[in-house]
């Protein structure tokens, strides 16, 4: 059951096929990929729109379907669907890539649909920023720009990367990545930096540590979701964005207090995601249930 | 200028000198020592009675009473005052202790003042747990006990530590103490796994990542005060022991909500503590500085 309201996001990123093993077992080519987590968390919050590509084996059409999801924008091409393995530690936080196979990863040219090219909400969710470039500049009149990366693109593609920086209104990183962009250690100066060269609000995801926001002049920050368990953290990062995304598009505004509670909201869907493998845990929700965790979670951080 | 409310606490610990090196510069023999920081920050908020041992060489008696607090159960003993030397890296996180000196502190047998005695709180900060114990077992009806160690304690005197642990109320580590106690990764789940070995609150320091406390069947959380600088974290979790078990005993009451409040006051002065050497900052602090800082704090996670 899904709360969807608003205009939609477009989120452009990867669907594929992952293989994870953790301490909790492991799950075989299982739906994966940035925009499969991002937009499967946005759309319980609003309309979705997903640009995207897969290769001819790909059979997950009505899985993906039942999310509510457009998938107009996916595109079809002759190949192999992306798919990705990874295997985690005791400590659920250190991970192994066993493979990465990009498949029609590769010829992937994003084209959009003309009803996405009106949008004004994007999130660019992690993938090539030369593909998140071209996104970006196939809509007619983005209004928010929502952006995330990892530290591949940090390294490899930094010109295109930067470009997209300048032109977004939140990045949303992680602590490394953070520290790779700027060189900076400290993570609120590093925050800073960031700010200064385009984003007006920048989001640190600190996985079990929670997640920092600067936004303007203001800091906000939340301690992650206390789970006794987590079965699988992959994509964690991926529905937190996608629940920060949703939840502002949900508000029709972007005032700081609407973006102080997409901080929660990411967290809360993250959390969830955390605890199966894949996005299950993520698709048998329903919203009361998001809303109750949101409400623990004030809880988590009252004082006084 | 400090606000010393109800009862004194009896704080045990160490006072020793300290040689720091951070990216920042170096302090060479200024005042460190569990005690020294726990009783500085407690001393804010409520009267401290101090049990320690120094050398025939300290010569800070002045500078310490200057922070109002009862020094009578500081033993002078023939010999050194404990030193400890350790390297901050350029991430000010990971640390190398350069050299430890115990001095006089391999004698130290402590013998509580008349006065002490009657006291109800008692912190027992990082020392010995045969000297906690002693502390401990001093005191004539001890009512509400608090205790820190170190993991050099938890593997050297498992069996003194967890009588000690079977007695306190609350009980506050950090991430690799909480591990190291417990052999369990996921810290929520250590927490409770604490818990049941006696103490009814567990508090998790995490440093620039905050605090989670488990009390009861509560867990409450709160993110790092963000820092642009962190000239010198030496003592800041000894500084958050203190400003907790202050706090608490400035309220003359240990309901939930002052506890949730206490972990508030802990990380503001760990946060004041991290922004010079040795106790610099803290001794300059005044009250309303402190009140300051727990408004922004309030600020920082509000949501709604």
């Amino acid at each position: 059951m899904t709360k969807q309201l608003g205009e939609p996001i477009v989120i452009v990123g990867t669907i594929g096929f992952d293989t994870v093993i953790t301490p909790y077992g492991k799950a075989e080519e299982v739906l994966g990929g940035s925009a499969m987590f991002s937009a499967t968390a946005a759309s319980m919050l609003a309309p979705v729109n997903v640009v995207s590509v897969v290769g001819e084996d790909f059979d997950c059409w009505e899985e993906l379907a039942r999310r509510n999801l457009d998938l107009e924008g996916v595109a079809t091409l002759p190949g192999k669907t992306f798919r990705w393995g990874g295997q985690y530690g005791e400590d659920i936080n250190r991970r192994d890539t066993l493979f990465t196979e990009q498949g029609v990863l590769e010829r992937f040219d994003p084209v959009l649909p003309e009803n996405y090219r009106k949008c004004k909400t994007v999130f660019l969710a992690n993938v090539d920023p030369l593909i998140q470039l071209k996104v970006l500049e196939s809509l007619e009149e983005p209004g928010f720009v929502v952006c995330d990366t990892m530290n591949f693109w940090i390294k490899n593609q930094p010109e295109p990367l930067e470009r997209i920086i300048s032109r977004c209104d939140v990045l949303i990183l992680n602590d490394d990545e953070v520290r790779l962009l700027t060189g900076k250690l400290n993570l609120i100066a590093a925050l800073e930096e960031i700010q200064a060269r385009g984003p007006h609000t920048v989001v640190l995801k600190k996985g079990e540590h929670g997640a920092i926001m600067a936004s303007g002049e203001e800091l906000f920050a939340v301690p992650g979701y206390p789970l006794k368990k987590v079965v699988d953290p992959t994509g964690a990062g991926d529905t937190f964005a996608g629940g920060f995304v949703g939840y502002i598009q949900s508000q029709g505004c972007r005032s700081i207090d609407v973006l102080r509670k997409a901080v929660v909201y990411g967290s809360v869907l993250a959390s969830f995601c955390c605890e199966d493998f894949s996005a299950e845990r993520l698709k048998k929700l329903n919203f009361s249930q998001i809303e109750a965790r949101v409400q623990e979670f004030r809880q988590l951080v009252r004082f006084d």
